[in-house]
């Protein structure tokens, strides 16, 4: 059946682009809520980009400046035009990601944000985590080799030396375009073997392997999803501090990043 | 909390976008898999574009002709390069959308394909509908205004002209990036009062309406998700035959198109 098609593999995508022959200059930093941008946007002494590089009538937001030798930009998905609420979700990172790549051509990404996080696995509010593997648990699709598509699993490019040097944690992150969890997504998170888990984050690791450009992420935890709190009143509750965490790990990401090859991360 | 920031409704988006002081002239089709797209691309003679508009490294494919007065692309997402299989679900079709209507500009949307039906709302094998309204089953978020956004309820461009003549049936979709069917999605589904269900048209209509292009969708029921068949082997069983009506559909949709201003249809 030709839907299903040729399932050779034969263009495996490369695991890791490829790396160029200059230090980093070019960075874009993705962050699907507002409150979690603006902490990284007056830290960097950013600035809204008058000349929007993205097309009339999406909600998308540049943030803009240069921090040493970084050309940095943070790109917020913005308020849904019709309902006032942050654009968070798979589909519009994913967009963003896309077209800030078009309009920027960025030498690396980072998707920074709050995540939950499992205490069975070792999280615990607060943590910061540099992401080995994304992946999703909201894609069932029970057909040979498109189930796989489904779950979408990818590396993030490997930062060895950035975890050693900042002394971060490193984990698995599962991604979903739901707050909660159901048990199957549950059964797809455990299968991910992830400790955190987000609404965005494999999203944007499906459209930087496509268009091959490293990604990193960064996810702080807000809320323990394995714990007696209910997730949607323990995210909120725990937003503002964890953002403020989440804010000194990107400082210190870009610090290590700054002058540096991709292929010295 | 600013992350819920601001929830009034300051800009609401056009429920329809404004019509054209000419005929519809340049249209993209969307299509998910290759066994649907095939077939309309063959009824129409497209051929594949030589000089793909879409960036290096995505498989997006645009088949492109004329027919009568129009300038028909079809955009397929492609084969996944590391899996081989069609790029399905909500994620590739919202950035093919969203890049055909960067590259092409099109007058109007359609998106066609297969979807499952529910025989409680009056679904069979091989129903063709007009979709009225598109929402998602498997985006909860329980905070106020956000869980809205989850369901991203929105209006298909209405075509009251093009239902009459062609004695269309009109149903609500809603969409998910599972083939399956969770209670909590059948929850959902019955909220959305939806008849069929896909894997596209909910994030296609997203970005339509960001970029304010007018689009349609017709859908052809390829499974009985309220039946006694398991819904992938019934969904690959009647693929082809299903498609086969599906692409007549679309035939005749275009036929109707044609010579017509966006207002007329």
């Amino acid at each position: 059946m030709s839907a299903l098609g040729d399932q050779s593999q034969e263009e495996p995508m490369a695991a890791q682009p490829q790396p160029q022959d200059r230090p980093i200059s070019n960075i874009v930093i993705v962050i699907a809520m507002q409150t979690e941008a603006l902490p990284v946007v007056n830290r960097f002494q950013l600035t809204e980009d008058p000349q929007s590089p993205f097309p009339q009538g999406v909600p998308w937001v540049r943030y803009h400046g240069t921090y040493k030798d970084l050309n940095i930009s943070l790109i917020w998905p913005g308020k849904d035009p019709a309902l006032g609420v942050d654009s968070v979700g798979t589909i519009s990172s994913a967009l963003v990601t896309y077209a800030a790549i078009q309009a920027l051509q960025p030498d690396l990404i980072i998707n920074a944000g709050t995540a939950g996080g499992f205490k069975a696995k070792g999280a615990s509010v607060g943590d910061i985590f540099i992401i080995s593997d994304c992946a999703f648990h909201d894609r069932r699709i029970p057909i040979p080799v498109f189930d796989l598509y489904g779950v979408g699993l990818r590396k993030a490019f490997e930062t060895p030396n950035l975890v050693k040097e900042l002394n971060l944690k490193v984990a698995k992150l599962s991604t979903g375009d739901s707050l909660d969890m159901t048990q199957q997504d549950e059964s797809s998170i455990i299968a991910n073997d992830a400790t955190v888990k987000d609404m965005e984050g494999a999203a944007i690791a499906y459209v930087t392997e496509l268009l091959k450009v490293p990604a990193i992420f960064v996810k702080a935890v807000t809320d323990i999803i394995d714990g007696d709190k209910p997730t949607a009143e323990e995210f909120l509750q725990n937003l503002a501090a964890v953002t403020a965490a989440l804010d000194l790990a990107v400082e210190q990401v870009i610090n290590f990043i700054n002058g540096k090859y991709v292929s010295e991360l």
